[in-house]
């Protein structure tokens, strides 16, 4: 072994520390760029998903850090996972309709934690995952290291995720790892799935034997009546939830859950363990005690209207001022309006204009496109979450100067407002 | 299309869900019932790396809690990374010898996610991963759904890392992704490397092209003499340096952070936000809010008087009560002692018997090896850190009559104490 044959540095020595190769593509600048420019502080932004400052319960959180850090140490100590707030989380999953237990609750560093764990628990090598073809760019990011075939299945604004097509392509296809939707506030689309499509998708996946993710992040915020259930509702053995207190409660404190069947738990909890130990036990601690308060549901209903105002805010204020020609779809939950220009007009580019020209952003569709489709290229997606119903008419108006310009050469002299 | 020839259920729809073949073997049964036996409550535990309950500054953390809480809503919306806090690591990272910028600078959910996006980054598929052949139990999770070929290189309790083993290994294989060592406190060793050791670790490292992976949790937590530089001091382009608050400040905030050369930030940011958006805001804000008191020096001084303390309480009872045969090593740095039981007799064996007669645990060596080696079988990591003197005497005084039971047939019946 010591007078191996081998050269002695079979590598260059002075090679920089690279990334592993899985790991090209993950970083796009272009993008980055984008939402940096949404992001300038002297912009009026519609671009990030973020909840409303004005909405995050400070004071109630502040109580209970108090209480806590007043009653010992074991709010700042590693610890096993709360089951206190498990036991909390079971009670808000009937709220969505779940049975479950408190020995099937993962707790998770917000929602995007338990996205990573479930593709890095499900995904076979050289298996594929199935997502709509605009889908949330965070669950893009998970997905590229681990290099699975993705599909995108076609989506619309109006109904959601085709459902003809995903049996089509079951029908044609390996069994995938996985199907990832958001059935209740869909982001970016705003849609939110019928009753009956729920029913259908989930018969589709028990039929093909298709695990689905199902991401609820929005499922307690809806605002012209109350949600449909949840789809891990209506069938517990195939339906993986995802839940977040990000925006009901507070982003800051990262604390989300996954409900997965029993026979997942162990691997979930040891690839938790190997992520990052322990979900923040203050943030665990603090929403445990919020939760005990026995005032949550209206704290939901007080947000549930609020959202709904900006909504509308957003809503009469696009059928005011948007240009003709420019398509937006009314939502029933979550924070987003979807909004699209006409074919052969790209919402990056606007994006570029909007910002130098009216200090107003948005985030372009192709942020959230699986490779290049006409939504992407075309589509907006406008968060109405964070804004006062006065800065969204505001913005609004900014906006459909904006396009009113880009459309000129197509449309009537009287729409250019500049 | 329509009509392929495949049959249109090529898979069993019955199937429960399961996890994919890369995560079989994560889960060790066997090691959690270890653990479940060291943790019952009644049990006097020397077994996990918890920091001091009394040692956390509880007050301190709350009044910054107080303060933040009441200034906006802030600390618990989602926002950039604390570039505040980033400056304060930079002043810590002098106290080690490192020169570095805020840019950086990677703020993490603990040293743990640290170590999970680093391997993630750096590990190309089918590549070899360098780890000493017993190693902190949390890597060998972290690289178990990677599937290096992870190769463990002889350590002793008393000089560490052997380096010239580690110049065998380099010349006569492929360059490997990375090499993981704990230069300062080793977990679960408690050795420290030499400042000779480190330059010639550091000159082996640059001579091969070998990135290096210096996890230094216990970094400021040094009890006899100034602690020796650590090895990212020594050169910045191939160690990247892991960080933690969790020994120093509190675990239950999940905050620790990462010193890599420049070029690897963006991959590095872009997984960090893949894998959990932010490191929570609340606990990047209340490290950030006691770093600025000005007193963190004085802190850790306290700290590093305290466990001394408790580290010479241990060494003082395995002196006096432990039967001969038994060998420990005296830790300059961090929080464990470990310690070997004579050839022939294993420690996860003494465990079982040591909880059920005496009450007392600790972990034993196969949970750190990496396959099946001498100092798994016959090892013992006892973490003094989280227990005062008084335990420690009466804990000591117990492990070492069962001991003394154990090695009976082999002692002079002097040293049965049962």
């Amino acid at each position: 072994m010591g007078a191996a044959a081998k050269p002695p540095l079979p590598f260059s020595a002075d090679r920089p520390i690279a990334p592993a190769r899985t790991m090209e593509g993950l970083v796009r600048p272009g993008l980055r760029d984008l939402l940096a420019l949404a992001t300038r502080p002297e912009v009026l932004s519609f671009s990030i998903g973020l909840p409303a400052g004005d909405l995050l319960p400070c004071e109630v959180i502040a109580e209970a850090a108090a209480e806590l850090l007043g009653e010992g140490p074991r709010p700042v100590q590693y610890g096993l996972p709360s089951s206190e707030l498990k036991a909390r989380i079971v009670e808000l999953m009937a709220l969505r309709g779940v049975v479950c237990t408190p020995e099937e609750v993962l707790l998770t560093t917000g929602a995007q934690q338990g996205t990573d764990l479930l593709a890095r628990v499900l995904i076979e090598p050289g298996s594929t995952a199935l997502v709509e073809e605009v889908v949330y760019d965070g669950v893009q990011m998970v997905l590229w290291p681990l290099k699975p075939k993705v599909v995108a299945l076609p989506t619309d604004p109006g109904t959601g995720l085709d459902l003809d097509a995903l049996e089509r392509s079951l029908t044609r296809a390996e069994r995938p790892s996985f199907l990832y939707v958001v059935p209740e506030g869909h982001n970016p689309l705003g849609v939110s799935l019928s009753l009956p499509a729920r029913i259908r998708l989930v018969e589709i996946a028990a039929r093909f034997g298709v695990p689905v993710i199902e991401d609820d992040a929005y499922g307690h915020l809806t605002y012209d009546a109350p949600p449909a259930p949840a789809l891990a509702s209506l069938d517990r053995r195939r339906v993986i939830y995802l839940g977040s207190f990000s925006k009901v409660l507070a982003p800051g404190l990262r604390v989300g859950w996954i409900v997965a069947p029993r026979e997942l738990m162990p691997t979930l909890a040891a690839l938790k363990h190997a992520s990052d130990i322990d979900t923040t036990s203050l943030g665990q601690r603090i929403v445990e005690r919020v939760l005990e308060r026995g005032d949550f549901q209206d704290h939901l209903a007080r947000l549930r209207k609020e959202y709904a105002r900006r909504r509308d805010a957003m809503v009469s204020s696009l059928i005011r001022s948007m240009p003709a020609g420019v398509r937006w779809w009314r939502p029933t939950a979550g924070f987003f309006i979807w909004a699209e220009l006409p074919p052969g007009f790209d919402s990056a580019e606007l994006l570029k204009r909007a910002v130098e020209t009216e200090q107003v952003a948005f985030s372009p569709g192709r942020v959230f496109a699986v490779g290049d489709c006409r939504r992407g290229r075309s589509g907006m997606r406008l968060c109405f979450a964070p804004q006062s119903p006065e800065r969204i008419h505001e913005g609004i108006a900014r906006l459909s100067r904006v396009i009113a310009r880009e459309l000129e050469p197509m449309a009537e002299p009287a729409l250019s407002a500049g």
